[in-house]
């Protein structure tokens, strides 16, 4: 590891379990059955844990896509042309894109950050996506931005991506580092059909094949296998984590940064919230890696952040319960769960 | 049946496919793989069939939360006394509870209902909770409502309810109605240990003994085992399904409301949506008697509407997408899913 990355990896700390706790006790406090709101309350205990305080009032979010271009779609691994990456900037830049219109309804930042569109990796099904400087670099640059986030009082990032056959990128990465069967994290990514999604399982064989990496080492896996916009998202997790920032996961790719993240800190892993659970079958082979539960599972499989997008106004209500609900003893309400 | 209630019954009509297919072909226009907003997508076609248009723009939401005692409660039933019931609707004026806090922060309208606060029904374990004209007279409240709020502009009605007991009463209806066991419908409402649920179950069971219903004859079955609240938001589904208002259930009492309101008018279905599944056993059973399937699985079991007041951003999300996202054609991006 260089600098920034070894200097963010240090800073990392684990959830502030006092927080955590005192959060408990002021839900208990509040005129409802203890323990109603269930994972809303567990939510709202978990941000207090991040933040490092019992009440965090509200999180200010902003939703980062990281967008890039993949050697591998040379393969054929996805139903779109590689064109369509940089189409699909331009429409993220016109405001046309489904996380476009998410962010302008809940008034949440958007951050587009073109880190490799039109300059695709290494075809990883041949030999590496590139090398482990670019690697640390590409993490570096995601850390800077969560560090830049969060001098401008961001408290909240919510990670996307825009990159055709970046789900081939990231069912490389996990297979790699779960140590797992291609065939048990490649999908459909945005629709291949069954015939398509075999071929796909073919070149993330050959992509373990052409490369050598030790499934020990993040940085060598994300060099060989990974894209720039996931080593980007990586890096935003480790500088968000480090910074105490909510980091809200989407859908398998950033599932599968957050992986490479939490290989690289351990601890990052408290600063994560799955906000929900897509289709694609090695999503749920991270989250279970990382101990995350979504918390919606609506069959969304379009990435751009979407997910992370969607749940945040459930996350901003949670807070909201933790400091805006009556006591029974303020409301003067019977408390019968003492 | 007497005359608002008929008239209202009558007024219902199915759900509008044509405008279901029309935002389903508008959807597939936009820039997104088809379907790969998963249920969001589902919502945003549902919401076009129930308002009969094909982009229905945005949704005004009203929680109306109806609250009323209920003579069962001198069962001990429940974990909480009688009297929290009236201190919530005090809590509720003041602005501190759960359902308050979140129809704030979501900017919706609240309406609290005072259909029966220390005026109980008679105890169901021991005879009828109202009689056929009450019953009638109740939901015909509720059908006045939504035409109130029709008129004013409030096109989405979220259900909420408060009472004491009142999950004892709602797993009788359903157990009545659905011809089932109460063991399979009784749950720990509140926070009842095993104990206090064994005792539920058997209150149940005396309360279908105690009285004489017809499974076919719905305002008979609510008129013995119902509550004041449970028939008012019967009411309030059927006003809201005649009006097209989309009408959004919460937990397991809402949804036990809903199918009395589906079994006098069984169209009225279409213009459910369901916003969780609660602990509750019941809530799942008469969910999938009414062919609904939750968009939210958090553990909520508060009630108040909390769960339908949470889903609410989603549904303005779902439209949102519906209308604001480009299409392919229009941002030039390449249509691979031709």
């Amino acid at each position: 590891m260089s600098g920034l990355l070894e200097r963010t990896a240090a800073r990392i700390a684990p959830a502030d379990e006092e927080a955590r706790a005192a959060a408990r006790d002021l839900l208990d406090a509040k005129t409802k059955p203890r323990g109603s709101l269930g994972r809303l309350e567990e939510l709202a205990c978990a941000i207090a844990a991040i933040r490092g305080s019992a009440e965090p009032g509200g999180l200010r979010a902003a939703v980062v896509v990281a967008a890039a271009d993949h050697g591998v779609a040379a393969e054929g691994v996805s139903a779109y042309p590689q064109e369509v990456t940089a189409q699909m900037l331009a429409n993220f830049a016109a405001g046309g894109s489904a996380v476009c219109v998410l962010a302008r309804r809940f008034a949440v930042e958007l951050r587009v950050v073109d880190v490799g569109v039109g300059t695709p990796t290494g075809n990883i099904a041949a030999g590496p996506a590139m090398s482990r400087a670019e690697a640390t670099r590409r993490v570096e640059q995601g850390v800077a931005l969560a560090n830049e986030l969060a001098e401008s009082g961001v408290d909240s990032l919510a990670l996307g991506e825009m990159g055709i056959a970046n789900t081939t990128s990231a069912a490389a990465l996990v297979a790699a580092l779960l140590e797992v069967a291609p065939a048990s994290v490649v999908g459909r990514g945005t629709g291949l059909d069954e015939e398509g999604v075999a071929h796909k399982v073919r070149v993330v064989e050959r992509a373990l094949r052409a490369n050598r990496f030790d499934p020990a080492d993040p940085i060598g896996v994300l060099a060989a296998l990974g894209g720039f916009e996931i080593a980007f998202l990586a890096g935003l997790a480790l500088g968000g984590a480090a910074n105490r920032q909510v980091v809200v996961l989407d859908g398998f790719i950033t599932a599968a940064a957050a992986l490479v993240a939490a290989r690289l800190a351990p601890a990052c892993v408290d600063a994560l919230i799955a906000s929900h659970l897509s289709p694609e079958p090695g999503h749920r082979a991270v989250l279970d890696a990382l101990a995350l539960e979504p918390v919606l599972d609506l069959g969304l499989r379009l990435g751009e952040g979407s997910g992370a997008a969607l749940v945040l106004p459930l996350l901003g209500a949670s807070l909201a319960i933790l400091s805006d609900m009556a006591t029974f003893e303020a409301a003067g309400v019977t408390d019968a769960g003492r």
